[in-house]
């Protein structure tokens, strides 16, 4: 699987490597090819077993360009010095690969009591249109919804066992974009300085305590990421100032709540003013609960290391799964996700294999 | 002297026309060339006979760019409809011609009592270092200088007889840089929004009001002409944030006052910014006394209407003058000053003629 091209959105087979396994190990795979007839997205959906409790392993086939400067072709899987190598394989092929071959030991000590299932895509790096999204609302049409659903991620930005995530805070961005009335610095009361309006906007919302955090999340955060005006005459007061302003939000709001309050204050300051916003994803959390703690304590007996649960860091698939079932994300070690050299320790997938197994059992499979 | 292509800096002949009136008219002219050896300023003093009151005519010869669109050759002198044509001829070549032939007619009444001189450069609309400052200097060395001064700059908008400048705003701009430490926005507290400090800091600028004004000065305004950042990561906090900033201010004010305090305010938000200020004037003002009551009732003995004292408006080379002698600014109809057509009235270059003369015989001479 690691040898496939699967640059998102493409595929190169490594969506068919996990059909094989799980076929071979007694699922039955429906494909979820959702999107443009002429290039939908791979995802697929497999079940092995009835009843509960209903598990569902979740995660994306797709990868992010390799760029330039590896050590060993990024497509290569290259074992060296115990560490394997190759772009996805902490992100997130290897964490799928753990999952399956968790899945195998459980079989292999019997019949397990509930239903697995495999909820993959292949549109995770893209713009997370057609896979995931689409597909959990399938499920969820069809009443086949899991009790919990475990999204192996790369929770844990240095060392196996760091960390479980059971929620992510939403993110929005904004463009505010003043018009104002051109005019000479000499003769302010002529014009109208939309630099001055943008200020009034911009003070207002960065002056604003957006909550103070709670038990799980930390402080909303609104951070204006640019202002341009783009104006080089010193005596000429612009026409018009825009600004970027970008929000990463805890679970006191909501992305529509917030909106509501960035065309509020702009309006307030500038009745003209335009502003885009665009809402990449809500805030989650799976508060902790019997499925969680599970998930603690394996990690906990294979690794040594008791996760702390946590919502930071950007967003993932999780969010659409969140809207559907509990949902939790525990994976590999991202400290070389994204980047050049992508690699991972053998051990640290066994581990990882063997924490998926134990949570199996723990959580009543 | 309007066919002359006189664009700043050349002179093309400009003041040698005028300098052969003056001659003619039993002035001594002392040609002033100041600046770069190899391409200095073109300026002249010239004066024609001694003792109290000395008035002093000052104004400068070169032009703006012509650009394009014109009607008629921008350096043809075109006549028509009444209408004479030219760059220059409002801003002010005509406001100077009319000085030297008020002071033919005075001439040709009889011999004045006092000091009659001209203060004329070719560097005011370019960077006015060259020109007037230097040549007021000169005069004050050698304790030439006049009793009053008289600026011919096209001081009406619309109607001759509307405005007389008896002191202009200063000017000043800075450049405010901030630097921040960049990051991503999912952990906005290991990164420094430079964004963030500079609002605060422009926030604090534009909320203070510099004065109320006064009698004579409309209240002193800070516009900011410029934000920029030019992020185009919507994910990213910037490295940097700059603005620009102008203040056009009254008497109540120093270029340094400002300054200090602009320096005060931003270190105050950001200590390791860069501001970079620059003072294009200060602001001055000559009081009305009996100079500029007489110009005032030659003005309205001329034309009907009595003007009003002002003080709006650009800078001009009078900030320099007054910095040694009192000076007011009165000439011809500024509305195409600049601007394509430049034009004046050949009826409103008579009547100036007359307003300087009328001037000329209350002032004393
Ligand atoms: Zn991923
Ligand atoms: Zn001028």
């Amino acid at each position: 699987m690691l040898r496939c091209r699967s640059v998102t959105p493409a595929d190169d087979g490594a969506q068919a490597c996990l059909i094989t396994a799980l076929e071979a190990l007694g699922f039955t795979v429906t494909q979820l090819p959702f999107g443009p007839p002429d290039a939908p997205t791979p995802n697929f959906y497999a079940r092995r077993g009835e009843g509960k409790p209903r598990l569902c392993f979740a995660g994306h086939t797709d990868v992010v360009p390799p760029g330039q400067g590896w050590a060993h072709d990024p497509f290569e899987a290259v074992i060296q010095d115990g560490m394997l190598f190759g772009r996805g394989i902490a992100d997130m092929k290897g964490g799928l690969a753990c999952s399956v071959a968790a899945v195998a030991r459980v079989l292999a000590e019997g019949e397990p009591k509930g239903a697995i299932s495999f909820l993959v895509t292949g549109d995770e790096e893209g713009p997370a249109r057609y896979g995931t999204k689409p597909v959990i609302e399938w499920l969820a049409e069809r009443g086949e919804l899991p009790d919990f659903c475990l999204l192996g991620e790369p929770t844990n930005p240095a060392f196996l066992g760091e960390t479980i995530k059971i929620g992510r805070r939403g993110s929005m961005n904004a463009q505010i974009i003043v018009q104002g009335v051109q005019g000479h610095v000499a003769y302010p009361h002529r014009a109208d300085n939309p630099v001055h309006r943008l200020l009034a906007i911009l003070g207002e919302m960065t002056g604003r305590i957006l909550d103070e955090g709670n038990a799980w999340f930390a402080p909303s955060s609104l951070q204006v990421t640019s202002v341009d005006v783009g104006n080089t005459a010193t005596n000429v007061i612009p026409a018009q100032a825009s600004a970027m302003v970008n929000i990463r939000f805890n679970d006191c709001h909501t992305g529509a709540g917030l909106e509501a309050w960035l065309r509020d204050v702009t309006l307030t300051h500038a009745p003209k003013a335009d502003v885009q916003v665009s809402i990449s994803g809500e805030a989650f959390l799976t508060e902790p609960a019997e499925p969680v703690e599970c998930l603690q304590s394996a990690v906990e007996a294979v690794t040594g290391h008791r996760p702390a649960l946590d919502t930071g860091g950007g967003t993932s698939d999780a969010r659409f799964i969140a809207l559907h079932c509990p949902v939790a994300e525990f994976g590999l070690v991202g400290a070389t996700m994204h980047k050049t050299d992508e690699h991972v320790s053998l051990s640290s997938l066994e581990e990882l294999t063997e924490i998926y197994r134990t949570f199996m059992k723990r959580f009543g499979l």
